[in-house]
C-alpha cells in the first residue's frame, strides 16, 4: 500500500498491528473450531487503538484514509477474517453515524467512541423486515421484533438499528446503547465459517428510542456522499476476501517449507522443487495479487470521493461503486480459489482438523454469500455495455 | 447404469439400497459434525448384504460386476461419502485376498466373509514405512511398528497388512484378525472431512502372523490381473467423488425448492426462475454428468479386464489404468466444484452449521488429496503424447 | 464406439473412411485458406457412399444407426469440420423428408437419393423470415425472397425449403430441385471459419413449388418423433465440436512429436519430457474425452428414441433433448479449449499461416455461435431444478 | 493512467494519439487480411512523433516515463496490436543503445533517432544461433548467416544485431544501418496473427560491422540496469495483451450496441437487456481490468528502477521482473479470453470474414507464444515459495 495521505503518527502502528496479527494467528484455528465470542481478542483490538480509525479528527479520532483503514482490516483478515470483519463493521457503524447524524449526534457518538472505546454493533440487515417502530410518548419511538445477521452486536456497547415504520412505510435509523432495556442479544450464530463474528439475532421487546437518537437518513433522498456508506461496507467485505486469499497463500507457504514432502513419483528431492507445486503457488499468487490491486484501486477512488464531501456528485459516486464491484468479484473468486488450492499445495496430512486449514475456504464461502456474485457481475457488465450509471441499491 | 451382467437377484436390492441411503442421509449432517465411529450405520450396511458384493460366487458371494459395485458405492456416497468409502474399501480388501491369496486363503477368507459378515480393515498405506516384519518361530513373522491412514480398521473383524521385511527389502502382505494380540487400533482420526472413515493409526506390538496368513503377492512380479487391485482402489475414490458431486447437486436442488428466495434485485418472483440460478444448476449438472460417464466407462473397462482372468495382458491393463485416471481427474474437479457451488445456489442461510452443507466440499477436499491430481494429469498427457504404456505404480 | 446395431456390411467401410479422412486432411489447411466450394472433396464423400447413411433400408439406403452416422461425421470433423458439416446436413435433410414426407414423397426423395447420389441443400433457417410463399395456379405455391445460412445448397441437387405463408401465418416446408427456375444460389459465404460449408444466401424469384412437393409438417402439431429432427441437427453440431477437439489434439501430438523443441529453461532434453507439456496434453485429453462420452450417450438415446417410431412419447423425447444439450455444452467448450491450447503445446513456430492450425479454433468459434450456449445451459439447469420437461423449440 | 512524471508537453499529444488510433482502427481489419508491410501507417506513427518517446531528453528525445510509453503502446494495441508491437520494439531498440552504448554511440544513435526519425529493426532473437561474427580488417567484424523473427526490420533505417563470436563463444551486439551492403531483409512473415509486424528473416552475406558500431554489452557482466532491457521488452508484450483485451471488449460493445439482436428464447426486447450478455460483458471487463492494473503496477515499478540508474541493485531489479511476469500471466489470459468471448457477445453474424473480429484472438495467440506461460507461472510460484530472487534470463 502506498498511501500518501496516511498520517505520520500511524506509521508507528505498523509494528503494533503486526504483533496483534501474530497474536490472533496463534489462536485462530482453535477459535474457529470453538466458535462463539472472542472477548479477549476484541479487547486486544481495542487496546491497539483500532476502534477509532474512521472517526474524524475533529472528534479526536484518527481520521485515517480509506486505504489505510482497509489495509488494516486486510492485515487482520490474513490471520482471522472473523475478527477483521468485526473491525470493518466497527468502521462502518462509525461512518453511518458520521453521514446520517446531525451535529449533536456526531459529537455525542463519534467523540464518545474515542473516549469510551465503544465497540459498535448493528441491527440493520435490510432484507430482514421483522423489526417494527411504533410511535411512543414525547417523540420517542418504540421497537418491537427482531433482526438477524447482527454482526458484532454481541459484546458491543452501542449499536445502530433500522426498523420499519408502518406510519410512513419507510425505515427509521437510530442509535441505542446495546444495554437499553428490552434488547436481548442472542448467542445463536453457528455457521460453517466466520464463526466469531457474533452475527446472531437481536430481539427488541418494547425498546425505547429517544427522539435525539433517531438519525436523519430517511427524511430526504440521500446525498451521494451518504450513499458511500454502502460502498464502505462492500469494500470491507472485499478486503476480507483479499486478506483470506493472502493469508491462505502464506499459510500454505509456511506449511510447505516446514512440512512439505516430495511426491513419490515426482523425481525431485524436495517438495519446493516440484514443478507443479511451483505452478500452483504461481497461480495462487496472481489470483491474490489481482484481487489486492483491484481492492487498492477501489479504496483510492473511495477516498477521493469521500474527501469531496457534500460536493460529491452521483456520477463520481457511481464510478466508485463500479470499482468496488469489480474488486469484489475478483476478490470473491481469489478467496475461494486460494482457500481450496492451499490443500493441493500442502497435501493429505494438512487436512488434520486441528490445523483448521479449511477455515480459509469456509470463511470465504460464508462471506461471499452476503449478496449474489452473479448480480454484481451483471451490474458491471450492464454498465460496460450501456454506460448507464447504476442507481445506488442496498448492496451497490 | 446399464449393466447387462448384473445378476437378476440384485435387481431386488435397488429399493433396499435406496432405503439404506435415505436412512444414512437423515443423520449424515449430524454424524459429520460428531465424527468418530458409525457403528450403527455400519451394521445397517452389513445387514443390507453389501459386504459380500465383491466375493466371487464360488465362495457364496454376490460376484457382482464392477459397474454394479461402483454404482452401489456411488449411491451411498451421494448421501455419505465416508461410509461409502468404508464399503468401497471392504470390496478392496476382498479383492486383495482374491488376487493375492492361494486357494486355501481364498476359501478361508472369502467364504469367511460371507459366513461371518466380516468388515475388513487395512494397514497397507504404502507411503508409511514404519511397520516392520521380523522372523519368528515356526515360519511366523512378527510385526512391530505402526501404520497411518488405516481406513475402516476401527470396528473391523479382519484386516490386511503390509510390513517391511528388512531381510528381503520387500513388503510382506498378510491377513490377520483385528483382535489379534498386540494390535491396537487408535481412535485418532480427526480430519476436516470424511470424518467417519475410521482412518486412524494402528499399532503393532510384537504381533504374530502365521505362515498361512501371509499372502503371496511379493514373491513374484505381479501378474497384470493382480495389479488391477490398485485400479479397483482408485475407482472407489473416483466413484466417491462422483457421488459427492451428485449428492451435493441433489441437496442444492431440494434446498432451493423448499427454501429458495428470489434475490431482491433479480426481477423474478420465484428463485427457480432466476436465470443465474438456472445457469448454475446447468453447470453443476454437466460437471457431475461428465464425471459419471467417465467413471462408468472406466468401470466397464475394468470389468472386461477383470473377467479376462490370468489371460489379461499388460497393454489392456494399462488401458484400464488410463481410463481410471481420466475419470478420477474429472470426478475430482466435479466434486470440489459442485461442493462449492451448492452454496451459490442456496445462499447465505444455507451456511448454518447444523445443515453441514460444507461437508460435501470438505469430504471431497480430504479425499482428493489421496494422491496429487497433477501427476495423474501428467500421466494421462504423457500417454496421449507418446503412447508409451504406463507402468503400474502404487497409485495408477 | 461400440455399436451393436451397426450393419456388418458397414464394417468394411472403416478403412475406406480412414482413407477418405487422410485425403481430406492433406488439403484441409490449404482449402481453409482458400475457402469457397470443395467440389472435388464432396465428390469423394459421395463416392465413399456416405450420402445414404440415413436413408432407411426400405428405400435402398444404409439405415445406419445414429451412433454410426455420428461416428462417421466425427471422423471427418477431426480433419475437416466444414465438410463434416456438409455430410451431417445431408443426413439432416434426408431425415426431414423421412419424418415430414408422405409415402409418395419418401419413396421419391429417399429412393432418389440412393439412385442419384443427390447432395441435399437447404433454405430453412428459422430466424430468417424473408422468404414468402404466395398461392399459385393448380395448388402450387410460388416463392419470393431469400434465405441466409443455406449450408450445402451451393453444389447440391435437391434442397429443402421453408417459407412464410401470409395466408396462414405459418411456414410451408417443401422440397425442390436446386436447379428449379428462379433459384439463385449465391457464392457469398466468407466467414472466419467453417469456410467450405457453402452456407451462403439463396434467392427465390417467383419459384414454383408443386403441390406434391409440399411436405406435411405444418398441418398438424408435430409428433414427438418428427421433432427428433431438431435433435438430429443439434447432435450433428455436437459431433463436429467433438471432432474438432479430437482433431486438434491429434494435430498437436503429431506436431510435437515431429517438431517439438524443449524450452530453453525447462531442464529437459526432449519436449515430450516437459512436465507442463505433458500436463497440457492431459488436459486436452480429458476435455475431448468428456465431450466424446456425452455425445456418444446422446447418440445412443437418440437412436433408442428414433427406433420407437410413432410410439415415441414427449417425455422420452425431452430426455433425449436434454442429453443432446448436455453433450453440446461440453463439446462446445472442449472444441474451443483444445483449439486454443494446441498452440501452447506446439509453440511459436506453429503459428505459421501455411499450417492453418488456427482453423480448429476458428471452425469451432463459428459453429459454436449457431445458438447461444448460455440458453442451453439455462435449459439444462431449469430441468435439473424443476424437472419440468422442456418444450421442443427451434434449437432444442 | 495517473502519471505525475508525464511531461506537460505530452498532454497535448492525447488528442493526436486518439486520432491516430482512429485512423489505424479504420483499416485494421483490411490490413489484417492483407498482411504485409504497413508503410503508410508506420509513417503516420512517425509523423505523430512517437519514435522518440524513449530517447532521453539530453539527446533531444521525449524522455517519457515508462507508464507513459506503455500507455501509448496500449492505446495503439487496442486497435492494432501489430503496429503497436512495432512501436514497442522501436522503444526497445532505443533502450538497447541507451544501456549498452558508450557515450559516442549514444550520442550518434539516440540523437540520430531524433533528427532522422529512424525506425529501428533488430536481428537479436537469442534462440536463433545461425548468425556468426568473424574477425575482419581494422577491428571490424564480418557477419555471415541469418536470423528469424526480426520484428520491424523490414522498412527500418537502423537495426540492432546479435551474432555468435566463435572466438569468444559469446554474442556480439552491434548497430548497423539496415541498408548496409550484404543485408537482405526478407518479406517472409506470414503468420496467423500479428500479421504486420514485419517479423521475417534477415540474411547477412559478409556484412561489415565497424569497431565503433559494436556495443559493449558482452564485455562485462551486465549491471542490473542494463538487464532492465529484457523487462522493457516483456512489458511491451504485456501491454499488447492488455490492449488486445481492451480493444476486443470495446469492439464487442460497439457491435452489440449497433447490431445486437435479442435471442429468440431470451424473453427480452433488446440484446442489451439480456442477463447472460450483461454477465459476459462483466466477465470481459474484470479480466481486462485486472490485466491493466497489474501492467500499470509493473510499469510504475520499472520506472522507479529505471530512474535509479546505475545504483539499481539486483534485488530491486528482481522485484520488477516478478511484477512484469505477474502482469504478463494475467494479461496473456485476458487477451485470449476476451478475444474469444467477444464472439459470444456478438453472435453468429459477427463471424463474417470482412469484420476480422478473430484478429484479436489470433493476434493474442501469436504473441502469447513468445515464451511459454507455464515457465513464467513457475518462476512466480518458485519465488513466492522460496523467496529466492530469480536470476535474469533471456525472458525474465
Amino acid at each position: 500500500m502506498n498511501d500518501p495521505r496516511r498520517p505520520a503518527a500511524l506509521d508507528n502502528d505498523t509494528a503494533r498491528l503486526a504483533a496483534l496479527a501474530d497474536t490472533l494467528r496463534a489462536s485462530a484455528a482453535q477459535r474457529d473450531l470453538a466458535g462463539g465470542h472472542a472477548a479477549r481478542e476484541k479487547q486486544l483490538i481495542a487496546d491497539a487503538g483500532l476502534l477509532t480509525l474512521a472517526v474524524p479528527r475533529e472528534f479526536g479520532g484518527d481520521g485515517a484514509s480509506w486505504p489505510h483503514i482497509y489495509e488494516t482490516i486486510r492485515t487482520l483478515a490474513r490471520v482471522d477474517s472473523a475478527l477483521a470483519h468485526l473491525l470493518g463493521f466497527e468502521a462502518l457503524q462509525v461512518v453511518s453515524v458520521d453521514v446520517w447524524g446531525n451535529a449533536a449526534q456526531r459529537e455525542r457518538y463519534l467523540r464518545g467512541t474515542v473516549e469510551n472505546r465503544w465497540w459498535w454493533g448493528n441491527a440493520v440487515n435490510p432484507l430482514d423486515t421483522r423489526l417494527v417502530a411504533q410511535p411512543g410518548a414525547d417523540g420517542c419511538v418504540r421497537l418491537f421484533g427482531k433482526k438477524g445477521f447482527c454482526s458484532g452486536t454481541y459484546g458491543s456497547q452501542m449499536m445502530t438499528i433500522s426498523a420499519h415504520d408502518p406510519a410512513t412505510g419507510k425505515p427509521i435509523f437510530a442509535v441505542v446503547p446495546t444495554t437499553r432495556a428490552g434488547i436481548t442479544v442472542h448467542d445463536d450464530w453457528d455457521p460453517i465459517g466466520q464463526r466469531q463474528t457474533d452475527s446472531g439475532t437481536v430481539s427488541f421487546d418494547d425498546v425505547e428510542v429517544r427522539a435525539d437518537e433517531v438519525l436523519h437518513r430517511s427524511e430526504t433522498p440521500p446525498r451521494p456522499r451518504a450513499t458511500l456508506r454502502t460502498l464502505v461496507s462492500q469494500l470491507v467485505l472485499t478486503n476480507l476476501f483479499v486478506g483470506i486469499a493472502e493469508g491462505a497463500l502464506e499459510e500454505a507457504r509456511q506449511y510447505v517449507l516446514e512440512n512439505g514432502r516430495p511426491w513419490v513419483n515426482s523425481g525431485v528431492a524436495q517438495a519446493i522443487d516440484d514443478p507443479y507445486l511451483q505452478q500452483r503457488f504461481g497461480e495462487m499468487r496472481v489470483s491474490s495479487l489481482s484481487a489486492a490491486l483491484l481492492a487498492d484501486r477501489a479504496a483510492g477512488l473511495l477516498d477521493d470521493a469521500w474527501n469531496r464531501g457534500e460536493s460529491l456528485d452521483a456520477a463520481t459516486r457511481a464510478t466508485v461503486a463500479l470499482a468496488v464491484s469489480e474488486a469484489k468479484i475478483v476478490a470473491h473468486r481469489a478467496a475461494l480459489q486460494v482457500g481450496e488450492q492451499l490443500f493441493d499445495a500442502c497435501g493429505a496430512r494438512s487436512t488434520n482438523a486441528a490445523l483448521a486449514f479449511d477455515r480459509f475456504w469456509r470463511n470465504a464461502r460464508v462471506h461471499t454469500l452476503h449478496d449474489p456474485l452473479d448480480y454484481r457481475v451483471r451490474d458491471v457488465g450492464r454498465y460496460v455495455l450501456t454506460r448507464d450509471l447504476p442507481e445506488p441499491t442496498l448492496y451497490t
